[in-house]
Order: structure tokens, then C-alpha cells, then sequence
């Protein structure tokens, strides 16, 4: 394939934001990795590593470490937002005065804004103006960073209001083992990204305690029947749950030991404390913000959301985790179509 | 849950039938598990163990094995039938003439037979005159046997065109690990069951092949896709594919070394010959037969099926499993919810 030379810049040098700036400068971009720290970045330049997320991994010579944010995007048009949720704010506060001319902004974080219940996409619209805004593309889906930078084969999904927007988006990433599919529906990706971190602790949990695969199934399964139903509430199409970054996603976070929020869960069900645990994870869990800002929307919306309910007792009100997990299961017997065919009704 | 005592025979005493059978016990009803073999029949008798599939699991004592069909059927009306699909017909013809009273019969295999394309139902209902076949219901779900031997919490479906009987089965087995749904989509829930199998190969082949969760959420979320657009063609409704029959079975298929189509895909792999591998396992590997009927399907219906096409060749045509990966991983770039929707559509 080959494609434009582009220059492109990536906020947060993370292993996210890592790995898909390597996938740019496999491209033939002129890639720009900004990090917070001024250390990190001149570590990256020098060795051509990213030592602490991504020690095994060598970096190319179009990938160029910044931690001067201004210096960053100076002529930049295209700007890969890759920091945690709780960080987003901060960091387009801090951006917006840098900017002299309209960049497109691609955000590949997945959460919820506790209190305000907002999805990323809109918060970046509240906090950048519209003469530097020109559109907002979200790029999720199954997709281990130390996977993609090894080459693996991997497929992800861009969605954007602007389809034309989205499909050069899409041009920019793609190549032969990074697959990239468009979809229009905004809410329904920014959604299942958010709330799978809530069934990949439930089902660390279930994990932790020692059931077996049977447990995490159905977990899974009805995990994705509650999060289309609040997706569907809050204008999402119920396709999308059954997509890349939707059923997809769900499964790699909750069967794989690299997702922090599968360990988070693993660790409580074995009995640790979530203070404790975060302590020593250091990297953000998204998913524990996450059961708060959903367990809110539920009320809100008047959805059914069994799991996401268990879930926040056991993070938030001291419930034990195996007293959960045998409430979930031993609810009243009903007909699984009742519960699908909600799924598509907004009541 | 107090319920009333039932007289149910198990036919087929391999891993699954046997949990089936100890699931029954434990809920105090009378249960006959038939094996074709005397002498194993015998072993369990004496040992109260199934020695050869769950050898550390002990069996109840109001289990009783039997290995003479008629005597294992006398004065019964329900009868689970839990052989391999191509030993479905066989055991049938052999039991009908054993038959003075209408049975229901519950059957849990996973399966469609190559060459006339019929789905179990439709076999047994061949099989069996109008006078001894009271109704036909399926039992399916994630469900590994040997967490079910250990009273892991599970979950799964029953589904009848019949209601009532449906929910009678439900209430058969239902108990506090053993969650049972209902689903009246019968074609919906044997497709999801036995196309499963597919995927699980393909998964296993990825592994083997040494790619990572990345590619094998792809193939599961893709995979759901082509099962669903299939089962949707013949008349199944797309939402049982959301639910613990479609996603949930095929979760715990492809992501698990329990599983034996997911063993032979990893053999695969990692570049053993199909012979040799199904010469090893000594059970059957149902998805290779399946592979063989819904490629059949999929050309009899004009269905895109990419991922069955490509296993397909593997096993029958000899193409390299890397290259058949790397094929379907490099398709024309598309928008996801162009698929997505063409799930809904009968075309």
C-alpha cells in the first residue's frame, strides 16, 4: 500500500499512545509522541525505546519524542489524543492555546466522566473551541498494545458524525497486519469501549474465585445484554454491541491476563482491597471509574444493569465478591429472549 | 427449590451426557445414564465414577447405569439424548422399537450433518413416528462438563417450538448452579450450537500459529457475524445470536484448552496433519464435519461466509493455515456496520 506522508501527533506516551505511533511511522508518517515527562521523552529519543511500557519494542526513526506540548503540533492538523479519561480535561486545557490552525482530534481512551456522565468525544467538544475543533473521531476496539507493535494481525474501528473524516482517519492507520473498519454510530463505540472495563473486572473477579470458564461466559454475555441496553437508551444502535467495539473488545479485556482491569478483578476476588491494588497497578484502571459513572446512568436512564449493580457494592460498599457473584446467578429464572428483546426497545 | 421427582434417561454416557446426568441426580430425580458399552456401564455401576471422561468426579447413588437401550427407557417420558451428531440416526433407529409410550426428547449434541444439511431437530423428527416423539426441545450453552461435575455456576438454554415443554425441561434441570433460560428460536439456538465449532477451529489455528487475543477477537466477532447472517437466512431470529447459545457458547469454545475443536485447530497450527489429530483425540471433533456442512450451506444460500470458506481449504484442500489468516486479515477495507447490517437483512 502505498499511502501520503502525513505528520501526525500522539499525546501520551503510554503503551496505547506508543503503539499507535509506531503504527503511523510504519506508515511513512512524520510521527511526534508527546509526553508529560521531560525525562520519558528524551529516554525515547536516545534509545529508541519506550523502557517502561514497552522495554522490548524498538521504536523508528520517523517516531520523535516531544515533551514540550506547543512544539508538539506546531503545523500539526491531526492530533491522536491517548491519555486517561480522568487526564482529558487537563491536557485540552493545556492544548488548546497551542493551537493556531483547526486540527482534527482522534481519542482512542475509554471511559465515562463520573458526575457529569460524559462520553469522551463530548467532553472533548466542551473543551475546545469550535475554530480549532474541526471534528472528533474515536478509534477503538480488541487490541493489546505489546500485540500491535509485534505485528500481529489486529482490527479496530474508527467512528466519526463526519464519514469523510472517519475514512481518512481510517486511510492514515491502516496497513497490513493494523485493520480499520468505519462505523457511524459515535455513542454505541464510545460506549462499549467504556463499559466493558466493568464486566473485565466482574469477570476477574469470577476469575480470582476460581470459576471456571462457564461463569465467565455467561458473564460476558449478559454483561453485553446490559451494556447495549443502555447504549440503545442513550441513542446508540444495538449493531454496534455486536461489532469490533463492542462483543470484540469485551472478549480480549476479559480473557486476557494483559488488561489492568481483569487483574484489578482478580485481585479482589482472591481477597486484596482495591485501595491497595491500585496502589500497586500505578496505571489507571478505567473500569473502577467507570462502575461509578454507570451505576449513575442506570438510575438516570431507569435501565436494568444486574452486574454493573454487584459490581459497585463489592468496589464501593464493602459487598464480598463471592456473595455477588452467587446473588447474580441465583436471580429468578427467565426467558433470555424477554432480556434480548429489551435490548432493542427503548422503553 | 423443593420439585418433584422425575424418572429421566440420559442416553450416551461421554462427559457431557454424564454431567447432564449428575445435574438430574442432584436434583433428586431418578436418572438412568445408557452406555453402549457394557463394560463401562458396569465400571460406573460398580465405581460410581465415569473412569474413561470425568474420572475424579463420583456419581449418586439414584444414578443407575445402564447398557441394555430398551431396559433404559421402560416407563420413561423424557430422555436426554447426548451422542455425537453422526451417531444421532444410529442410536434413534435402535431406540424407536423400545418405545410403547410418546418421550420428549431432549437432545444437547452440536451439529449439522453434511450432505442433506439437517439441523438434530429436524433429524429426530425424521427418525422418530409421530406416536413415540412427544416433542423435541434443545438444551445448549456455554457449559464445559467438567465445571458443571464441580458445581460451577453455569448458565444455559432450552428451546421448543413448544413452550410448556420448554419450560417443563427448564424446571427438570434448573437448580442453584445450574441456571436454565428459555428460548422458543430453535433454529436460532442449534445453529448458533454447532456453526460455533467453526470458529473455535479457526481460533485454535490462530494460536497455534502463535498470533495473539487481537486476531482471536477478530475471528470470534467476525465469526458471530457469518454464524448469525447464515442462521438469519434460514429463518433463525439474529438477537439468539447476542445470547448465551451464539456469543456465550462461542466464547468459552475459543477460548478455552478444554475444548477439543479448539485443540485440533492449535495442532493445526502449529502443522499436524487433520488425520493425524482426529486419529489422537479419539472423541469427535464435531466442527470438522460441520465445517464440511456449512460451506454446503453457505454456497446453497449465497451467504458470505469468509472465515468457514478459509477453513474450509485448510482442512480439505491442504492450504497452509498462515496463509488462509493472513488472506482473510487483508480483505478489502469496509465499513463494519455494512456487515453488521447485512445480518438483519434476508437478502
Amino acid at each position: 500500500m502505498q499511502m501520503e506522508q502525513k505528520k501526525v501527533t500522539v499525546l501520551g506516551a503510554g503503551s496505547w499512545g506508543t503503539a499507535l505511533a509506531l503504527v503511523l511511522a510504519d506508515n511513512g508518517h512524520e510521527v511526534r509522541l508527546w509526553s508529560h515527562s521531560k525525562e520519558q521523552a528524551e529516554s525515547i529519543n536516545a534509545t529508541k525505546k519506550n523502557e517502561k511500557y514497552l522495554p522490548e519494542i524498538t521504536l523508528q526513526d520517523n517516531l520523535t519524542a516531544y515533551s514540550d506540548l506547543a512544539d508538539s503540533v506546531r503545523n500539526i492538523t491531526t492530533i491522536v489524543v491517548a491519555v486517561p479519561t480522568k487526564a482529558i480535561r487537563e491536557v485540552l486545557r493545556k492544548l488548546v492555546p497551542c493551537l493556531y490552525q483547526p486540527v482534527t482530534i482522534v481519542h482512542v481512551s475509554k471511559g465515562i466522566e463520573p458526575g457529569t456522565l460524559k462520553r469522551i468525544s463530548e467532553m472533548i467538544e466542551e473543551e475546545m473551541p469550535e475554530n480549532v475543533l474541526e471534528e472528533v473521531v474515536v478509534l477503538s476496539g480488541p487490541s493489546h498494545a505489546e500485540e500491535v507493535c509485534l505485528r500481529h494481525p489486529t482490527t479496530v474501528v474508527v467512528s466519526s458524525k463526519n464519514l469523510e473524516k472517519a475514512e481518512e482517519i481510517q486511510d492514515l492507520f491502516m496497513n497490513q497486519h493494523f485493520r480499520v473498519y468505519t462505523n457511524p454510530d459515535v455513542i454505541g463505540v464510545e460506549i462499549g469501549g467504556a463499559l466493558k472495563n466493568i464486566i473485565a473486572l466482574a469477570a476477574g473477579i469470577s476469575d480470582g474465585l476460581g470459576y471456571g470458564d462457564n461463569v465467565k461466559a455467561a458473564l460476558i454475555t449478559r454483561g453485553l445484554a446490559e451494556i447495549a441496553r443502555l447504549g440503545t437508551k442513550l441513542g446508540a444502535n444495538p449493531l454496534t454491541f455486536s461489532g469490533l467495539t463492542g462483543i470484540g473488545d469485551l472478549i480480549v479485556t476479559c480473557t486476557s491476563v494483559h488488561s489492568r482491569n481483569w487483574r484489578t478483578g482478580n485481585m479482589l476476588g482472591k481477597g486484596k482491597k482495591l485501595n491497595e491494588i491500585l496502589e500497586e497497578m500505578g496505571q489507571a484502571v478505567e473500569g473502577v471509574r467507570t462502575t461509578e459513572a454507570a451505576q449513575q446512568m442506570a438510575t438516570e436512564y431507569g435501565v436494568n444493569m444486574p452486574i454493573t449493580s454487584s459490581l459497585y457494592k463489592v468496589l464501593f460498599e464493602n459487598v464480598p465478591p463471592k456473595y455477588a457473584v452467587e446473588k447474580l446467578m441465583s436471580r429468578d429464572k427467565t426467558h433470555e429472549m424477554e432480556d434480548l428483546v429489551n435490548i432493542l426497545i427503548n422503553e
